[in-house]
């Protein structure tokens, strides 16, 4: 067991009740204050410890980092340094909050934990490469039946093969960064030819993204027992969709415009290793998988997924509960997969779930699926309806873990929709 | 007109015939020798010449770049100093080459001008985010007649938008470096499930693509009158497929592993200022393009495009020519398109043409359209026949522009095809 997991620790930071941020998270994060410009952070409680000034103070001693590591706009550099050391800093990290060392003298807890309400959370990693799957068995079915056929929802690729497509990475910001409407071509049904204009069908999409620390050379692949040693860990992720223009531009070759407008993320790592407790058994897969995509163990998360849209003055809603154990590809065999035919990935990309639907309507991770493409509408406690997202509306997506008592959260990945420019 | 584009200047570099590097070139590349390590350099002839050395001795002063700009790995610094800068830089570096001019004198001619046969060319640019475009008719009407229906070869979108997909950055590799062959899903016609194996239809794609030098801010967009003056300038480049893969694949979300195991660039930037000289009238475009996508003047480029293929202890033998005014949608478009959603560019971004392939068999750009997805196999000059590409074939792509005798070239962009590994 990794020994920062330990259920039992305290730490001598005051945890808030329903705290996503316990001793045994330690989420990595970039962060900037009225004093400091982009450093790196560790979040606990109400707090976020600041790494640089531990470093330059000496409680890293010993492990062997860089000088400056910290100290740097994205932490590429640090998750370059790989999963093991990775680890030994969120290890020595949680030694330091422990409830029973002194370690950290009281001038320095001063300086080096700061209040969160004084922060303000950057993207933590500069993105090389973004890939998204599409891998909740749920989410495509439904959108197979909304669009095709309910008899034969899925494509006859989607159970053999953890479907994905490249995303744009430039366009990924972290929660709290507005979204402007996007224009594009759209094409009404009851027209030849497409008009240009802000999307009438602006959509979220639930998920969940991992992110590595690793790379592999070109021509070389990772396999399903490898990928783990290449994932730091884990981000919400919104894959903001315009489905008109989706509808109008997607083939041949897949979503383009109707995607790459903004994503947004959560600006904490959640470390793979943190969630190690929360493992669970994944949906079974039939037919059987080809024996490159073949894994043993509990390779699914049990994490609750939580969607809320909150109109402008008004209080936020629960839209949508749903849960990250339900995907049907787990992140082995996407990374095994993409890497099959010796696709390199480097350390930074993001590797995202695609939609996180459940089993039941209440758990769809998109307004396509909760309202059925409009035709069911949500009608909110303030009176008005939804069939998509309206300007002003904020999207907020939260997910948390719970075991023996312990609360591994990922902060919030929030969005606001502003009118198009 | 740009100076540096007189067609009666000399160089005291002696140019070889045909050399795709006159003194009117003056492309951008990043080189190593036994001695430098990545650094900037500018193609004259049958040598490189070195920006760094040309900088630290005072050649460029009074152009106000940075200390170092030339000094590192990838263009990408050089490059975000916008497309005025860069132009000053290849007009000064004109201006030394002259036939006339004495400035450069003879003991820094001799250590600044690189033999070609000496230097090793590296990736020019650090890619941040590659969009593949599909903007060739023919290309586009080939693939639509091969797998659909000749009578509706090209589907509703495409006379309307450019229709394009993210690719992968990281795996663009520059000209010299093998790819090995990709292992992959494939379905076999005779199967109802797939195999997984190396590709039976490893292809080649001709195309051009452009490079970026500045940036528009996320929600905002660059009109297609604005476009020019993001784009640095071209490189060739082979977008390597896997067809059968990509035919299992690619519902609903389009290409993946069949296109990202490897995709090959040619070293040299030619700036747009240097095919000024070559701009064309493109094919007409009916029906009306939206108002976002109208443009006026010439946009297309006169670039004669040629692909040899070698097989292993045999000559280079020509396959294909092309020529990039064929394409439909042009630079302009595609960027504006692009960022018409807001999406933000990037500098170092790549963003490729599409095969391109003319309205006759042999200017066909890729062998799927060649060979008629191997209906009509290739015989080559040694006896061979090839209906895709076998392992030891090397893929070699040029291109030129000719015009009042000056010809502005490209280089070549190879890449050899290794076994699987």
């Amino acid at each position: 067991m990794i020994s920062a997991n330990d259920p039992k620790l305290k730490s001598w930071v005051t945890i808030p009740k329903d705290s996503d941020f316990p001793i045994q998270n330690l989420p990595f994060g970039i962060f900037k204050t009225k004093y400091l410009s982009a450093v790196a952070g560790v979040a606990i409680g109400d707090h976020v410890l600041d790494l640089v000034y531990l470093h330059e103070h000496g409680y890293l001693d010993g492990l062997g980092l860089p000088s400056g590591i910290f100290n740097q706009k994205f932490l590429n550099d640090f998750l370059a340094l790989g999963k093991k050391k990775i680890r030994q800093v969120r290890e020595r990290v949680s030694v330091l909050l422990r409830h029973d060392s002194d370690e950290l003298n009281a001038a320095d807890r001063e300086i080096a934990l700061v209040p969160m309400e004084e922060v303000q959370m950057l993207l933590p990693v500069r993105i090389g490469n973004y890939t998204d799957f599409y891998s909740s068995e749920e989410h495509a079915f439904n959108v197979g039946s909304m669009f095709r056929d309910p008899k034969n929802a899925l494509l006859p690729n989607w159970k053999h093969l953890p479907v994905g497509y490249h995303g744009r990475a430039s366009s990924i910001v972290v929660s709290g960064i507005p979204i402007h409407r996007p224009k594009g071509q759209i094409k009404p049904s009851d027209s030849d030819i497409p008009i240009f204009c802000p999307t009438r069908k602006l959509d979220f999409e639930l998920e969940v993204a991992f992110i590595t620390c690793g790379e592999n050379k070109l021509g070389q692949r990772i396999t399903v027992d490898q990928a783990e040693d290449y994932i730091a860990g884990f981000v919400l992720f919104n894959d903001w969709s315009a489905r008109d223009i989706q509808q109008w531009e997607y083939v041949p070759l897949g979503p383009f415009l109707s995607k790459n407008f903004g994503s947004t993320i959560s600006p904490w790592i959640v470390t793979m290793d943190a969630l190690e407790p929360f493992r669970v058994e994944g949906p079974a897969q039939h037919p059987h998988v080809l024996p490159y995509l073949a894994f043993e163990g509990n390779k699914n998360f049990d994490v609750m997924l939580e969607v809320l849209l909150q109109a402008e003055k008004s209080d936020p809603v629960t839209i949508s509960r749903s849960n990250f154990k339900y995907m049907y590809w787990n992140v082995n065999q996407q990374l095994a997969h993409h890497t099959s035919n010796g696709c390199n990935i480097q350390v930074g990309d993001l590797y995202a779930s695609g939609t996180i639907s459940g089993p039941s309507p209440g758990s769809f991770g998109s307004m396509l699926e909760l309202t059925w493409n409009g035709e069911n509408p949500l009608n909110l406690p303030d009176g008005s309806i939804r069939s998509f997202i309206d300007d002003g509306d904020t999207l907020i997506m939260k997910g948390h873990a719970i075991r023996n008592g312990v609360r591994i959260g990922f902060g919030s990945c929030n969005g606001k929709i502003l009118p198009s420019t």
